[in-house]
């Protein structure tokens, strides 16, 4: 049975999307829309969506990205992504216990060190959906002690966050500091970390997910 | 070389001496201060805390618990108590691949859907440094969705998480759940959930580990 991967590319979807190109596998994508205000007129309108019936049954959260997987229903995208990369191995998948506890570990570090701020930034720069430069300038300072404590460790670690590579690690770190790109000189003054988002985002797997969501519509 | 888990117990440093205890493994425990605010004139006192630079070289992020394994040093607590139960087996950790990936899917759960709402709850309800129901309540009703979608899956799992019995699943997810119990009566429509949670809280190992924590300076 196929991969399936619940959940539009306007969604945290992204992140296994492209893992699942990175590592070549095949899946199939239902482009689930999110709805994150319960009741959404839009939401009740579109066939499939997170706060439809059939989709609660599959994630009672109401989120994407959801994946079945030879039959495990899976939540949580970074979950999802250590899950997938560990089973399909390779170059981005952990070598060893000490690896995979890095790559876990720095998945629950972007998701509570920096994604709540970097979500603030896109949401409150001037292109974003709710223009506030006071509230994007303080969730920028705050990410000032985990910019510096990633450029650290990228410059400890070859440019890379574990195994001196690129990994599932990267991918998912990665994917969250993208919203913070709203701030085109947030990462002046971290060059490793602006190097490592440069040279996560031209891989050939990120562009062609990329090149996908801007097909979607808005 | 002993395991060594940083960090005082009224931090998230908890989570680790717990499962430590459950799984039976020798560790030493350094009760690092953790300072929230810095500079912070108590932390400046005191001789090693998450602001000197002794601490700030083992964790840049200023945050405890971190774990020195083997010579492994890992922050971030979810992810240390994933990797402790993987390396020491037992019926807390993972039986096989999808059990882990179950087990890493709650913790992110845990981490991004309820900590910052449980936490919130802890800090105003009356008993809690900063007394203000109205952010109280509106965090409690944000957690309606999350506590819903863990009584089912209880109610679906025989009162645990993954695999029909207690793991680091449910661990990682009480110790994260323990803030939100501030608010007395939050349980009342989730029996599933108060009964776990009462379950889990039963354990020796936890009740070692909270005896521990009272004696510390509050």
């Amino acid at each position: 049975m196929a991969l399936k991967i619940y959940g539009v590319l306007r969604s945290r979807a992204t992140r296994t999307v492209w893992l699942a190109r990175e590592l070549g596998i095949p899946f199939e994508h239902v482009p689930v829309i999110q709805s994150y205000r319960l009741p959404d007129p839009r939401a009740a309108d579109a066939p499939f969506n997170t706060a439809s019936p059939d989709f609660l049954k599959l994630n009672p959260n109401g989120r994407v990205p959801v994946v079945v997987d030879d039959g495990l229903v899976l939540f949580e995208s970074l979950a999802i992504n250590l899950h997938l990369a560990r089973k399909h191995g390779g170059e981005l998948a952990p070598r060893d216990a000490a690896e995979d506890a890095l790559m876990t570990q720095w998945g629950f570090w972007a998701a509570t060190e920096v994604e709540p701020f970097s979500l603030q930034i896109q949401t409150h720069r001037p292109a974003g959906p709710k223009h506030d430069m006071a509230r994007a300038e303080a969730a920028a300072a705050t990410l000032a002690r985990p910019l510096a404590a990633l450029e650290a460790a990228l410059r400890a670690g070859g440019g890379w966050l574990v195994g001196g590579r690129f990994t599932v690690a990267d991918l998912n770190t990665a994917e969250i500091l993208r919203y913070a790109q709203a701030d085109a000189g947030l990462f002046a003054k971290y060059p490793a970390v602006g190097a490592w988002i440069a040279a996560c985002q031209s891989r050939p797997a990120f562009k062609a997910m990329m090149a996908e969501r801007e097909k979607e519509p808005a």
